[in-house]
């Protein structure tokens, strides 16, 4: 097997640095079932603050945080509405309809998008028990299958006011808002206030193994502790685990500009290479998608010849395949993925 | 309050004619649980029969047969897709979600009409453990948000062609299917072979006091009968309602024409008197939507306004109001409705 | 196949008499789904009252009534307990885990007998978020399985008080509640009052051919009926099958002494030809349960042996057998039952 | 606040000692929800090995371990069962019936002992689609509120031939099968073996700060696997936390020997002290339970005693209360725990 020079498969994929590993074998821990991590606590309240939110909860994963965020605000046969492409409804197993009962319906986007006429064109109110009610519309932001496109702040505030207006809740997977907030300038907090509840990923971008924070009022988070332990996600001395979050909330966050401007110069130089597989400009963040099929590939034939070279990425559909920058991939991974991807566009696609 | 002269609020409110009720009476019946009751095998014997089907089930409602058709070919955490405004995802309270654990995402339509770029731009197989997977596209025909619309049939069959293409299943929401027959002239076994299964009501413009079928392959619909008592759908002697179901077969059916063409002629009225509210030709059955706010009307003053006058619809929106033709409404009861629509139309919406 | 003299399979069998199918023809209707229905609120009203009850709902089953009276009063997660050999426990499938998350377990029981100390053993309160919550304890009167058992009122009011000093809610599965009144002279209502929410069938004893109540308070009917809904058990016109009940309970009450009498007269007859298979004193009401074993058969042969004499029986365990009295069995059918069984007791078994 | 001295609140609070954390920062990790993640093979490999199961998977919590076990055998509304007072109905907050439809029955036990006529009195297998078909036995060993009691083996083996006959599966809940290893000496796989699947917790008597396996059949836990997403517990980089784990199975497992001989010295002082607070001969690993109403006091007063005397414990139920034994209790600590346990059992309760 080659050796991998680029793995650009996820971020998800990060290891953490000697200094992560260090804070987390120095942690101090307790058991936070019974609320005695004094490591979580610490990393659950800054990452609230950051967010303009009253108190946070760990859990194991970003999938986790959006159960509970959607559950908080969606009774079993109430309805949750998101963008056609959007990880809660395409990339989390269906665990919102398994788990808490919660119906859904979708709108279409370009590149995941938000526009205040998408949501609002499905939310439905006040229609008695003839019909279902939306309890709540989730935003993503960046948007993983969009591309890591960062939402405009405007869009989202046009959709806080009309939901407001008929009671709906709105929750925001921000895995990678991280990414949104060193893009845009926004800060945190300004994208959190418009949010009834916030998730955040630490094992993304930010390069902790394992972890995400759910943000919201104290409240809410006391309900959403209860239904963690209930699915299982109720850990012991995790503050090993938050040290690693905490750690990288002070190293991580401002290094995700490295990250982007390493995706976007691989974009610029496969735009060049193959006119048509990329818009430049769509490039928000630490996501590329190409559209391998505009120069002849198919995704599987692009990945496999891709990987021949020494680079992992990801199909994201039969004709699109994903890139992601991370904390692993450094200039020289970005040349040899350059290389790598403007060689294969160039070349001949195999006949299928 | 005034006397109601044309109730089209929904055609589910015929009640069972004199020759109905003596079918009902003299039934021959047994327990169905036990399977022993003559008339309900008869009758699912029968519409089984005639959508070209091996077996069909008794259900109380057509929202249990909708609900034990998706079940039968979706598992939890994997996705039905269907259109925004289907009765499934709009109607039925999120009970796909609620008891069956099935994830949905929607496309938009025009009036409910199906084209396979709909369906297809959402159904994903394939994706491993990592994303959602398709099992089931439902399809309404004809479509009542839509306004009665009927289904072509080239659509149905390039949808069918396209989902088991790549092993996706369809399901026929046929509530009002009979209704899509004889406005078409489609046999109703043509529409019925292109799904796995189809739900049919009784209840509806057939006449019958309650009852639906739904019908598939003898082994789904035997796993069909266990989930129908589990969710306490398995009633005793209930050829009592099947009786009335194989009146309304022998009898009701043809008549639909009669209502398509009373719903036709008020439209076409509504038209004249407020240009803009409706398209006659997009009236093609018994159900007619009209868009009241391009009158100057809020949906619910029409509708009060309207009650005034004798005659009860429904408002689907805020701006929209759905009048249904039916068993109980004869050619008098249309003229009183055309004559009360079109003096609300003409005169000056309040002041809101 | 052996004509069937007495089938004693169960009571649901009741076929409607012809005084009731009448009533069932005449009866006024309306569509229910909207509250239009004037039989349907009827029969609502008047079981309620017998209750005392302040409103109630008709139901198409005594599952689902069950499954309605057990999720008003439990949230998903929390715990229902019930002896061992409940009905909401043994068979309606697990409808209350798979549609309402409720856990449950059970205490044993002599013959269902209910015991204070039952119940008690079980209930568990203010244990904050790490272990299950009670929130529901079940009775059952007459108890089935237990072979048609009264519950002592002293029981039940102790079980009362003692659920309510915690906060616990009570559901009586009363689907054949009219036994127990009759057998042990006990008012309807001085049942019903001791608990938050009663089912009861009209389907079994008292021969209507579909259907059940649940009863409780106005807001809790309230919520049950926009959860029948969702459960797809709205129907339209079933003022039809409310009308069947409502004659029931003008005629088929005080007559299920007879059904008693003969079950009695059945058993002694038993327990005189096959000592040890029954001890008559057991038998209550018009549930019959043989201990088969004690007589060297197995429930399989008996019931099969017992066919051949055109007496339909159930096996309810390998070593038990239940006979059911019903309107349909008279003192002929009674006769011919007691020649049957004991001639089948006293020969000999067949060798397994 | 009194300074604790000795915590026996529960086992779970241990905290890695430093060569355990060292060998989490020296731990070589990946992305495990791509199965990159060596370490993590590491122990699911070894732990499936120990106990006689080809394969495992590492979860965060003995919850979702046990959790994922239940619903790889029972399909929705069928049934488990389990002692009363088993760690999967009492303290799982139901989660096996909200999130698996799993429905549930329960046998007393004396102090959780295992008995083949517990769970048989309650299996229902071949009764068709009318009653409840049990799918699955579960067993505890240590049983957690029995008071840490060792299962033994022949019951065992007794239960196994009887479900294995009527095709119904058993999990061991093994969450401290470590200490039942220890106190009889039955090998880790002789107890393995006779189960389906297994769980057991690395963060209890082990010392890891989180995490649980699940072994069973690579094809078990393939499904596994996709559930556990689904659930929200798949990690990423979580070989830091598989790391610790294997170092419990190097150094921490003999050692529950001393914790098992704490519990014992500290079980007769307060036989001693207050004779039929404890029978000592019941404590058989590290856990002891008190019946401390024999000696006149509630637990709530008996812990809030303790407790200013620096030993935390836990009220189990009015009447009783757990102390458990763990890594981070020595001899003094037990020493402080006897003066105390002793002192306060010999004083006059507090009058309620």
């Amino acid at each position: 097997m080659t050796a991998i020079v680029a793995d650009l498969l996820s971020d998800t994929l990060t290891r953490p640095t000697r200094a992560m590993r260090h804070a987390m074998a120095s942690a101090k821990v307790g058991d936070d079932v019974f609320g005695e991590d004094p490591t979580v606590r610490a990393l659950e309240e800054r990452v609230a603050g950051l967010l303009g939110h009253e108190a946070g909860l760990f859990t194991p994963t970003g999938s986790l945080a959006n159960q509970l965020g959607m559950r908080l605000h969606v009774a079993p046969g109430q309805e949750v509405v998101a963008d056609q492409a959007a990880h809660v409804v395409r990339a989390e197993l269906g665990a919102a309809a398994v788990f808490s009962g919660i119906t859904s319906r979708t709108w279409p986007s370009d590149r995941g998008l938000l526009d205040v006429s998408g949501p609002m064109s499905l939310v439905t109110t006040g229609v008695g028990p003839y019909q279902v009610e939306t309890a709540l519309v989730v935003v993503e932001n960046t948007h993983n299958f969009g591309g890591g496109t960062v939402q405009p702040l405007g869009a989202i505030k046009e959709v806080r006011a009309a939901t407001s207006a008929v009671g709906v809740a709105l929750h925001l997977d921000g895995a990678r808002l991280w990414n949104a907030h060193v893009a845009s300038g926004v800060a945190l907090a300004d994208y959190g206030r418009e949010f009834d509840t916030v998730s955040v990923c630490l094992s993304k971008g930010l390069g902790a193994p394992v972890g995400s924070v759910l943000v919201g009022s104290a409240e809410l988070m006391a309900a959403a502790r209860v239904w963690r332990k209930r699915y299982g996600g109720g850990m012991r001395q995790v503050g090993i685990l938050a040290a690693a979050g905490l750690h990288a909330l002070d190293h991580h966050v401002e290094r995700l500009a490295d990250d982007h401007a390493r995706a976007a110069r691989f974009a610029a130089a496969c735009a060049e290479a193959a006119p048509g597989v990329i818009e430049p400009s769509a490039v928000e963040t630490n996501i590329v998608v190409l559209d391998v099929a505009a120069a002849g590939w198919s995704a599987a034939a692009f990945v496999a010849t891709l990987l021949e070279h020494g680079v992992r990425a990801y199909a994201t559909s039969p004709r699109t395949v994903r890139l992601v920058w991370h904390l692993d991939v450094d200039d020289a991974g970005t040349d040899a993925a350059v290389t790598a991807a403007t060689t294969v566009l160039r070349s001949t696609p195999p006949t299928p």
